[in-house]
């Protein structure tokens, strides 16, 4: 029962923590993305697709969450964009306290859209309230088009899904519309964008749709 | 600091658990491979085709894990094995506590080969011994040649592990030298494997060297 009280208690003081970042969120008028993916699902690929079209039009910085490496920052950084690498060294999840952290690194005043891209891991990650305007859940159509039943707790918290990959649907047994069936089932109201980082397939309808939100916000 | 104290004394309690755990899979000479990957990334599939070809020549069993859905202990069932399905309700692992539970439902006499399918996930799995005989890490083709890297504790406690999915391999940037020199510098113990649990390539390679661990046994 101990054990109990005290995961109750971290979430406690996380979500107090998330409270204070929603607020400077709010304050300096920056949409917060927060994804979450398995590992491999394209987040790193598709966050570059993204910043790429969105340059010039809207002001991004990314935060990076990985368990190990800043492979990813790596890549994010030749984007010309403000980026923030926290390595967990083994957590699978990044919480309020370790974006209150980045925060101190990023120009808060230039930034209208920042992206926290979490750990690869599509279970620990969506228990976590980071202060973000929305979660987004990208799903690879490789990993199966059952993925909404199976993991709902990510699905159920986003507001938005991707669907990447899409150019390898002619070689895998993934059928888009029971995954929408499925995700839907588990969440009714998402948002789903099917698309490839790799072709660009689809990409801006996504980046479109971003760019509404934020000049509209 | 109490946290960590606490977590300490989790893991204490899993390894006393796992150690007896470990007896009772010596004294019934059951050889136990705990598989390990993120979601999707073909556990199922390849347990499917592996007891296919077991059929007959060794005798297993199985226990499946996941966050939510019996759909897998249903796929696995269709292969007449003995089947328990452990659903943690949004836990990202298996302990050695929930396969102490479900050994109970288990015929152990008749089982030499036990294969406990893990909750997909690429990091939280690694750290909770289950008194398993090996632990298996399986990365499907579809997920970068990088992964090792970014999720090293899997292939550092894994003694094997199955690259599936290689019949993706001309569709995806994946070079499987360069996955192999990341793997093994992670773990230069590593046996791995390249197979396609879909075509089936490659299997018998590692339905053999099964054959093989449990006839020496």
């Amino acid at each position: 029962m101990s054990i109990i009280t005290i995961e109750r208690k971290i979430l406690e003081k996380n979500e107090d923590l998330a409270k204070s970042n929603r607020e400077i969120f709010h304050q300096k008028n920056i949409w917060t993305l927060d994804l979450l993916s398995s590992p491999g699902a394209g987040k790193t690929a598709l966050l570059e697709k993204t910043l790429e079209i969105l340059k010039g039009t809207i002001q991004t910085a990314v935060i990076e969450g990985d368990v190990q490496t800043d492979n990813d920052a790596q890549r994010i950084a030749k984007h010309h964009v403000p980026v923030v690498q926290i390595i967990t060294r083994g957590g699978c999840h990044l919480d309020a306290r370790l974006i209150q952290d980045a925060l101190n690194s990023l120009p808060l005043d230039e930034i209208e859209l920042l992206f926290i891209e979490n750990v690869g891991n599509l279970v620990c990650p969506a228990e976590f309230d980071l202060g973000e305007t929305e979660k987004v859940v990208i799903l690879s159509a490789t990993e199966g088009d059952d993925k909404p039943l199976k993991y709902p707790l990510a699905f159920h918290k986003a507001t938005t899904c991707i669907l990447n990959k899409i150019d390898l649907l002619p070689y895998v047994e993934f059928d888009v519309r029971i995954f929408r069936e499925n995700a839907l089932k588990i969440n009714p109201e998402l948002n789903i964008f099917e698309c490839s980082a790799k072709t660009g397939d689809g990409i801006e309808t996504w980046t479109d749709w971003l760019i509404q939100k934020i000049k509209n916000a």
